[in-house]
């Protein structure tokens, strides 16, 4: 989507350790509008598929879910990475290793928001080894809902995530594909 | 408000302890076209006072103040918790004590995203203690912007937070202010 690879290209910075910061717009700062323009985006290319439900990880993940769910019309659900008062009662839960924050965080969502009817949509800002979107679709599997795909914001096409759900037929729409990048030449979109 | 306020009526959850779930549509499920109306009324009470930044605290305040984002066409920014890799360089930070987790969080903002100049906008979608609030506020500070005020969806008006930052002259609109709740009776409003 050219939109988002221009402003990429204009904005993000590109840190060692294979890092994209990409925080004056999409995960950090917000800029809402170029989210609504992802957001309609993601609707065109899922709009066919029956979509009950929108998932994704809390925290920069729900931005991201929220402008798409404005055009889907259907609830944005988004797994918690720690489990408050609120989160009460019965939930799914799963193992998710963070590239970012060096840590394992078991995400969960209450069983009261998935259920065998929906076809669920994922969603998420990045997509570099998978982790975040494995974690989301072993959700989806244990409440025996139907998997639809993930819309990512930015895959890091050169980190082994998303061509490895490929790989096992998981419908992945990426707006960005980065090929390479380094800080000292910037980024490469396949 | 009255479309929030039916809605807690019809869909929250009074728990022991003064924990009220909303849930279903606004803090894990989020009901998108609800919070757009949510957003709406925010730009209402605070379109006059030349807002140039949103600022809420990581998780669940980024679907409200994105919502409101849509209607004030300014950047929507979010603290941290934690410090990933990608909040490299400068930050203000400030401890913040969670009612909900029982913990104390650092969070934090990139001082790339808070200047003297702008007029800062809080939104969260609760009010109890204050103590969101409070650290949203000294990060307002730290930066030298001028605070325009306080958004807030569901105030418990019972607790002291409120109270007390209104006391401190700021300005807080809550859109549902909750005067006493109970499991047996559930919620009344102010």
């Amino acid at each position: 989507m050219k939109l988002l690879e221009d402003r990429i290209r204009a904005d993000g910075q590109v840190l060692d350790g294979q890092v994209l910061k990409l925080d004056s717009f999409l995960n950090h700062q917000i800029d809402v509008e170029l989210l609504t323009e992802l957001g309609r985006e993601f609707y065109r290319l899922f709009q066919a598929d029956g979509v009950t439900k929108l998932l994704t990880i809390e925290a920069s993940g729900i931005a991201v879910a929220c402008a798409a769910g404005q055009f889907f019309r259907v609830p944005v659900v988004f797994a918690k990475k720690s489990r408050g008062k609120n989160l009460t009662g019965e939930a799914y839960s799963s193992l998710v290793e963070s590239f970012t924050h060096g840590c394992v965080n078991n995400i969960s969502v209450s069983k009261s928001f998935l259920c065998p009817e929906d076809r669920v949509l994922l969603m998420d800002d990045f997509l570099a080894n998978g982790a975040a979107l494995r974690g989301l679709i072993s959700l989806v599997e244990q409440a025996g809902a139907t998997l639809v795909g993930a819309g990512v914001c930015v895959e890091k096409a050169f980190q082994p995530g998303g061509d490895e759900l490929r790989a096992q037929g998981v419908r992945i729409e990426s707006l960005a594909r980065i090929k390479a990048m380094s800080p000292k030449t910037g980024v490469f979109f396949c």
